[in-house]
């Protein structure tokens, strides 16, 4: 099992480590137990994850109060699903000396980081990720949220696990575009922090889309590392953090756009190959880099153009409304080389020019 | 103006200034616009505070967005008025960007204090506490909570305020019974921290029941540094914080008991009273001092006796599951003498007898 370790200043705890290896899931409980024997535990997943007997070989015989959230996906994530959690961990007379434990994607992970951060006033959770964009990046960095009747994420709080555990044999049973679209994170990371990563992924790219377990640790391991840096040098993302959103400005925009019938992976290749685009027109990449960086994408099958039905006004309104944006100026990340982020006076997310974003946008669209 | 300061180690900033001046309310948007004029405002205050003028006094001619909590008092002290006033954040386009001010009493202050904590992960919150209770006790300290269907503080964060300010001039309007019941918890601080301020509570009990400003100035005062100094300390209760639960593990159970007609501080009244008899049985105490406390409870005109229709045992059950207990044995906080908490191997909550306790609960039965 390989191990790294996470160090946040501002959590309670100051540090968590994040356990790495193929088929530990049955051996998980006995670690929590060692470390956490005389906390309540209450494990939060949802019905695929029951259903593909991931639950089981968690809990082995063991008899552990459980919330299965169901349907699984998106629109469980509401804050209607953590009031029922709250209500259930009640019924088991759970009290402040309980550990959640999350395990599932990057829904179940939301949903169960927010229930334990407001269980109480907060009791610890540990991440048990068992998808690809959970494995790369949402079980790492503290955050979590669930939608409101009106806007995503509108509810939500920054709290760190105890404890994270990435057993990439889970990820054997994920839907293959799930698995494919959570692929896009791992590309991302390697494009702002680390070349060699970006060929390691490139040369290994069949055995990814296979499943081979070695490969999927080694790279759960440069994930872990590239947002552990990121996530020890700015838990609140005051700044650096902000390098997290490469791809995002567009991404998030096509996302919606699209009435979430893109998957958030999907929607970032989009907003990479946009990002690309941008970092031409500013004289910071060159076209060879970016068919370099589209070829991957497309041989991981995500989208890397604007699908035909999102008009261009509407993307260019979301993009206005981007949580990065000031004053309705819409905001890039950018690199200047494959595993290198572009700063301008220490900034991470730069002001572009309207025009320069609409153009790329048409650019999107029409190819 | 008078201004404390509070360093809490654990908080995004570290540390917060609390001001302290009488009809400073008109005052106090300036200040905030000059420390926070970037930011968004969201004032959070419910229908008695409106309707006594304070709302108008804080913004003068300025629109700002309100939620007017309605009814005022514990019943809307529940996750739903927090979805509501999340919800119209939303409509009102708030952002990440936002500064929440809650005027009002504890209710007010627990709502919008987490209703702060979990808007898009967290944004902060400016406390203008505005009963006894709320200046001497709950505005101070970074807890927060609402109710869920089935048990009190279900939900809950911590919560630190981004600036606190105290104006005694808003009291002038509290109702009588109120107003009473939360000038225990400065008998409470006065008892555990500080022996002339004791003196003073005495010495000064009917200047105080008139509401002389002066002299609650001085008593804020008194509150916030021998609160503020505990919370630095401990900012998240693991331990020296507990001194802040004297008189509480009965009380809770007498307020519980009551079905919440007694209110926290006639129940904590009670509890102190409580407090002194377990002194008295353990040699901590002596029969004069107890008399010395209850002589100022009573002219206060808070209850120092279990109302008669509270039995025994449901008492003695509630006492087993308060949250300071362990493995059901019940834990009390204790003073040496008055001004001077009890500690035994570094511990503030210590266990006490079964028999002792119920020894107690009897006879603070039948007086």
């Amino acid at each position: 099992m390989k191990e790294l370790k996470i160090m946040v200043p501002s959590s309670e705890q100051c540090s968590y480590t994040i356990k790495i290896g193929t088929d530990i899931l049955p051996q998980v409980w006995e670690q929590i137990e060692g470390r956490f024997g005389k906390k309540g535990k209450f494990i939060i997943t949802d019905e695929n994850l029951a259903a593909a007997g991931h639950l089981d070989k968690l809990t082995g015989e063991r008899e552990i109060p459980t919330f299965i959230i169901n349907p699984a996906g998106e629109t469980s994530k509401h804050i209607n699903t953590v009031i029922s959690i709250i209500d259930e961990m009640e019924k088991c007379a759970l009290g402040r000396d309980t550990i959640v434990i999350a395990l599932g994607g990057g829904t179940v992970g939301d949903i169960g980081g927010f229930a334990a951060a407001i269980f109480k006033r907060g009791v610890p959770v540990i991440q048990i990720p068992t998808t690809t964009v959970a494995q790369a990046d949402s079980s790492i960095g503290g955050k979590t949220g669930v939608d409101s009747a009106l806007s995503k994420n509108a509810f939500g709080a920054f709290w760190h696990p105890a404890a994270v555990f990435i057993d990439p044999a889970t990820l054997k049973t994920l839907d293959d575009r799930q698995y494919r679209a959570g692929l896009v994170e791992s590309v991302k990371h390697a494009l702002i922090a680390n070349s060699d990563y970006f060929e390691f992924i490139e040369s290994n790219i069949d055995a990814i889309l296979s499943r081979d377990t070695d490969v999927l640790e080694t790279m759960a391991v440069h994930n872990c590392k590239i947002k552990g840096a990121v996530v020890e040098a700015d838990p609140l993302e005051k700044n650096r953090r902000r390098m997290l959103n490469y791809g995002h400005t567009i991404g998030h925009a096509v996302e919606q756009a699209s009435g979430y019938e893109l998957l958030h992976g999907e929607a970032i290749a989009i907003g990479i190959t946009g990002a690309g685009l941008i970092e031409m027109e500013l004289g910071l990449g060159t076209k060879d880099r970016l068919e370099r960086i589209e070829t991957l994408l497309k041989k991981i099958g995500v989208p890397v153009s604007i699908p035909g039905n999102l008009t261009e006004n509407k993307l260019v309104n979301l993009i206005k409304h981007d949580k990065k944006a000031v004053q309705k100026r819409p905001r890039f990340v950018l690199i200047d080389e494959i595993g290198h982020i572009h700063q301008k006076n220490g900034q991470y997310a730069l002001n572009v020019e309207r025009e320069i974003v609409e153009n790329v946008i048409k650019k999107l669209k029409n190819r």
